[in-house]
């Protein structure tokens, strides 16, 4: 997909054009410093691609999608408070950095800017765009919350985890997708097909995550393969692995003492509950899982009132998301 | 001021009858928790009266209202996580309930509800009210940010001090009359002159707290005379008294000397420097600065094209504001 490349660079000149210089500079400078981290800025390319496929200049969602960036950093900085990161892209986080009073305000403030850039949308779409970036701006927090909730929980249901994955991932992703069509003009039922497309692609993309965090090529990997394991992250393997085992009291005791053991036995907790994974099937059934949304999504495609030519970005957006190795 | 108890009453009916009943309830419940504790309700209280006063009615201004005081609410909240304050309003803060993550995810939220409650002005002057509000969001957290840096020096000059109380309190109060205004159809310059009377008012209001902080009759006050003595704020009687100290060394070493005081020494503190005060007469000279700003405040009402009955309003909560025992 050579054109995301173009939109890639795009967006991150415009981003680094930002003026962003205001008074005092500690509240400033870490705005700049999150902004610049980098990232993959796939959510304002959704955009761009969404507002020309459905006919509009990618010009005309362009602080639309820088919005939906800032807005997107802001999370992560005030995400980053909340979990105590040390590191984000291999860079101080801003909490760190400076202290987490600023790394709070700032974080509003960057609230504040993605506010002030979706108001710069000239057309007839900017009271529908605010409406729904702010109805996925509280399910993003919601996502969040719930994120937190089940840290503390002993098991979470499956149908619970999607949702909380939907809220904290893919609404954002959905709403990228759809404010881009309504900037273009499109008709209120194709940006509700698009949205969903999105919707769903995220879940995909987030058990997909899940997947690799266990599977992936340590060499292709950027983090360490296995982190979920050591930390007990509750994803879906874990959850259907426990949902699994409790068929087997024998693997059911085995998984839940590799969940109380020290750091110091790591190594040998991730490849335990590598094999026990392996040996209850769960990566083939998450495998299924994300086969399952990616398909979904790719069904919401097929309603959209647009021509095959017009349709085919979408289809290569999928396919570059999923296509990460296993 | 009998028709103001009217509307506070309308304000806090509405208020508690907003629907904020959202999953998951750790994010919902400090946010209902915040705004059941109570509060003056200046700021939506100024937006309904400016509606009225310009030709609208309190019901089209109502939503605006309620989203000023979700904002004031959420940046009191996360203000509370940065001072590490315990009680607000006499009972814990936030932070203290529940935790800080709750405290700054349920604050973010809070921030969105009041664009949601922005959202709802059906009038021709939503831009114009999304965009003014955004903009006094970020003047209030540069204020916030400006607050924190100046506890860290030594000595801050006047007008930065006032450049920070105006970003930090006034603009809020400004932008709460100024939406009114505009909510109700007025022109572009009355809006603007309503903006005016009430920054230099906000002004004037703070500047009249950093005297009744001293100077209060302690039966009246709601807090401890002399907190802000006692805990070395940097307020206008404070930078007013080192300013005129430096012709004076005996007098300036004394004020330096009471500034390194442990708490042990705080009554005697609050009588020496209360004392410093009075021989150099900052009380005075920071009674004349309200005057000052009260006056350049009642002045914008002369510039507004409205009856003078339409205006009385304005005088009346001015009277009412400043009006404090000092």
């Amino acid at each position: 997909m050579e054109k995301l490349n173009a939109y890639l660079q795009y967006i991150e000149d415009e981003l680094s054009s930002l003026n962003i210089n205001g008074k005092p500079p500690e509240l400033y400078d870490p705005i700049k410093y999150t902004l610049n981290l980098g990232g993959k800025r796939i959510r304002p390319v959704l955009t761009l691609i969404s507002c020309e496929a459905f006919g509009g200049s990618k010009e005309l969602a362009l602080d639309t999608a820088l919005a939906i960036e800032v807005f997107h950093n802001f999370t992560l900085l005030h995400d980053d408070i909340m979990d105590n990161a040390p590191l984000r892209r291999s860079k101080d986080t801003v909490h760190v950095k400076w202290n987490s009073n600023i790394a709070i305000l700032s974080g509003d403030a960057m609230f504040v800017l993605s506010q002030q850039l979706l108001l710069k949308n000239e057309t007839a779409s900017l009271k529908k765009c605010l409406v729904l970036f702010n109805k996925t701006a509280l399910e993003v927090c919601e996502g969040q919350q719930l994120d937190m909730n089940f840290e503390k929980l002993e098991y979470v249901s499956i149908p619970a985890y999607i949702n909380m994955i939907g809220l904290k991932t893919a609404v954002l992703l959905a709403c990228c997708l759809k404010m881009g069509a309504l900037i273009a003009g499109s008709s209120d039922d194709d940006a509700q097909h698009i949205y969903n497309y999105g919707y769903n692609l995220g879940v995909a993309f987030q058990l997909q995550d899940d997947i690799l965090d266990v599977y992936a090529d340590p060499s292709k990997f950027g983090k360490q393969v296995g982190g979920d394991i050591i930390s007990n992250k509750k994803t879906f393997l874990l959850l259907k692995a426990m949902e699994l085992s409790k068929l087997n009291h024998y693997k059911e005791s085995e998984l839940k003492m590799w969940l109380q053991a020290g750091q110091e036995h790591a190594k040998e907790k991730v490849e335990a509950v590598t094999s026990l994974y392996n040996f209850l099937g769960v990566k083939e059934i998450a495998l299924k899982e994300v086969d399952k949304y990616h398909q979904l999504a790719l069904s919401y495609l097929d309603k959209l009132n647009l021509r095959d030519n017009q349709k085919i970005v979408f289809y290569e957006f999928a396919h570059f998301l999923m296509k990460r190795d296993l």
